[in-house]
């Protein structure tokens, strides 16, 4: 391991994350709030540890970065910028205890958007809409730079970087393997930041035409941009009551859950390509499937339609489709904002849910799950398999996106999917230990989690939170958010002996 | 495909399943029931079924059996079997209804052991206590027949049979493959079966000890030898209320989810390399470690431990490991005898009931579920991939039983687990579809199906059944049944239209 190497992008980083904090402190000045050491401590902090790295020497092999750096980098950054990224919750006292606000932001950088931060005030303690603005926008801040990833960042501002970096990013990005789009990194990185900013800011212009106050709109854009889901409501999105402001929602957690590089594809020209994305088609007929199976269901079913405001509405095939989709997208792009509480919806309904739960939304994009590319390619090499197995002298090849799909890249999928279930079921079991929640409960927690959701089912519903967890669980369930957010793999980094050794 | 060389082993299979039905007639005689014609109407189904295969002519080529051919004998016998094995429920009004009494068979063969016959008087229907001795021995009796399963009987009983009938052996065996035992397979098929029946006399000699009636001795011991669990009594083994009976079941339950291949070893002096199998440490310790999880989890938590008389049992730790270690026998063996209602318990040890219904027990057993060495081959191979991402220049390999996997069978563990998964969810999502029953009743209901185990949680708990759900759903689960006991891949050349071309 060329430590040297990793620890002089580290340290960029660190330095990166101290500039953003700057961010939240414009916020506590605009609303005079007493918030500044918050923001203030944390940063001398990584300034403390990114600055030195500037003055290791290194030089020829030691820079060199191969896979192995760029998964450590990139575990270790996460893991760093989560630590200190906590301190302002816990310095301001909006969160008291440390591995709460750890929970938070680790929550938070993932785009996962499970809170631990209670919805009312039975607990006695500080709701979201209790706490500090600065402390809110930072929260929703944290879903907007995890969306993206660090190291896109650090790429974009830096662009003469160590050309190994691609690693890092590699291991960064989501997905099965990053598209072509990367072969001039820094231009890249640039291009795609371009798109996400410009896209956060069409947004809010969109909600604030709605009549959204700025702050809700800007933090609300922001967090569905990452496709985190924090909200400044203890409601969610259903506080608003608006159709409006909820169809606007749902068509940003649809396109943030595209693959970036189809928007690259569409900016220059290449409409006809980036339709013709098989990924794409998936997803978007999984999605229509979905809404209409969910809302077709809720018609036909005795539930109550009941909004957050208490009004009860008729199952009129209009609202069910309100509420299907806006439930739909929230979950398959992994947001986790809420509209209405879909914990006594039919079982048809939570099963689907559940099942766009897992799949997520499409790789590059900043959704999470396990990714449609990785679904697609799952089903297909298994059909595949399936057919050899039963004409033994015919040639089956696995095409994906017009193309024929390496035996690595399947051996990969199946990889990813079988650790991935793993994780999900062992943290699953091992939050079941406490005794707290019910098996729908935990196991949705841990999928929530894992799938960088925010909300599951039952006590983890979309009207709850993960307080009730003891802190033990939810450092579990914290490791299963960065499990999921980084793909697993650079992880395993952390966990192997020989990466300490020399 | 070669169709005269399938009718043939197919008009043998009939024949035998027709002679089988010979036996419940002996308990009609016995008890004097008036249920005579409910056996020989499909006798003569079958015997007009199978004797014309028998004049079939064909030679070289024609007569050969390949992996396909192999596929299509299990797939069209299993099919044929509980078709007509349907027929006595149904002539004698036992269950009235066709789909029901499908249902019932199929889940009697494939030894899954759930049941639609209801076992109390609330819907106005005949209870498992009041159907007539020679249906419900009937009954038990699929489950033994289905656990060894029919391919190893015929082999057994005509000794000088097509050698590529071999195919079709391991196409109905349990497990990721069938070990050296079969190089003879006559004699093996007909040690198997001396196993297996010296096995179920030796419980029907102890359950009797015991003090069990003669009649529920037998039916409980060939139900559980094929870890199918069908109970001559509503309340299944807690019926009884001995604890004897419970440690005999539970002991039973365990033996018959061993590797018969592990009990050849043994009497042929081989027990030190029958001690060292891999797959057999694996699942005593599973079933170890499940048992005083649970044990401890229930003497801590408040759950209620109410027999099945309705008295109220203190929860000690004695208590508590009694039906601990019934409940996790019950499941990991896949046989689904109960003792106690599960469904109180806590999230902990449901969560742990479930991932044992997903394992199951080991190949080469009469158990279901997705097999210890599938799922032992499973874990060390993600391992290994693991390892290799991290350290691409080592070699690893992956060792089990003592000998290096082959890539093959990396791979079709990895197929499997896959189809499996993704049956398990489709037919969860399908059964949804009529709005009976909450989620964890359609996933444990689909799981319980696909692993051939009978009960599942919720509304198919221990103390419930399946006669809830639609026929439509009851279909489902029904080729789910059959998807786990053939373990998939047989039933593909169904659905394949090559099959059917010429």
């Amino acid at each position: 391991m060329n430590w040297k190497a990793v620890l002089k992008i580290l340290g960029k980083i660190f330095i990166a994350e101290a500039a953003m904090m700057l961010l939240p402190m414009i916020f506590a000045s605009t609303y005079g709030e007493d918030t500044y050491w918050g923001f203030i401590i944390p940063m001398i902090v990584l300034i403390v540890m990114g600055v030195p790295t500037y003055f290791i020497k290194a030089e020829g092999e030691e820079m060199k970065i191969h896979a192995k750096e760029g998964f450590a980098i990139v575990a270790f950054a996460w893991l760093a910028m989560s630590a200190v990224g906590a301190l302002p919750y816990v310095i301001t006292k909006a969160i008291p205890h440390y591995v709460d606000a750890l929970f938070e932001t680790i929550s938070g950088f993932t785009t996962t958007g499970a809170s631990i931060i209670p919805t009312d005030t039975t607990l006695g303690l500080l709701t979201i809409e209790d706490l500090p603005k600065s402390i809110l926008f930072w929260r929703s801040f944290t879903n907007w730079i995890g969306g993206m990833g660090v190291l896109v960042f650090v790429l974009a501002v830096l662009p003469k970087e160590n050309s190994g970096i691609i690693h890092a990013f590699r291991a960064e990005a989501t997905g099965p393997s990053v598209g072509k789009l990367t072969s001039k990194m820094g231009r890249t990185a640039r291009i795609l930041y371009a798109i996400y900013i410009a896209l956060s800011l069409i947004e809010m212009v969109l909600l604030l035409i709605g009549g959204m106050p700025f702050f809700d709109a800007l933090t609300t854009a922001i967090a569905n941009a990452g496709t985190g889901g924090f909200s400044v409501k203890n409601a969610s999105i259903g506080a608003y009551g608006s159709l409006y402001v909820e169809i606007v929602i749902t068509i940003f957690m649809f396109l943030f859950s595209v693959n970036f590089n189809l928007y690259y594809l569409i900016l220059t020209g290449h409409v006809l390509k980036a339709v013709k994305s098989e990924e794409a088609i998936g997803f978007v007929l999984m999605v229509i499937l979905a809404v209409f199976a969910i809302a077709t269901n809720l018609c036909f079913s005795t539930v109550k339609l009941v909004t957050a405001s208490g009004e009860l509405l008729p199952n009129t095939f209009g609202n069910a489709m309100r509420y299907s989709a806006f439930q739909v997208l929230s979950l398959s792009s992994t947001t986790g904002f809420s509209s209405i509480d879909y914990n006594s919806w039919p079982a048809l309904s939570q099963s689907i849910l559940l099942f766009m739960m897992v799949v997520g939304g499409m790789a590059g994009s900043t959704a999470g799950g396990m990714k449609m590319s990785r679904f697609i390619i799952l089903i297909k090499s298994t059909a595949a398999d399936l057919r050899r197995m039963v004409h033994p002298r015919e040639i089956v090849t696995v095409k994906f996106e017009g193309e024929a799909v390496k035996q690595d890249t399947i051996d990969n999928v199946r990889l990813y999917f079988v650790t991935w279930a793993a994780i999900l079921i062992f943290a699953g079991l091992v939050i079941s230990v406490e005794g707290y929640g019910d098996f729908l409960t935990n196991f949705s927690a841990s999928l929530s989690c894992i799938s960088n959701i925010g909300p599951g089912f039952n006590a983890v519903g979309p009207a709850a939170n993960f307080a009730g967890y003891s802190y033990f669980s939810k450092v579990v369930l914290s490791l299963e958010m960065l499990f999921g957010r980084l793909e697993i793999f650079p992880l395993m980094v952390l966990f192997s002996p020989a990466t300490y050794n020399k």
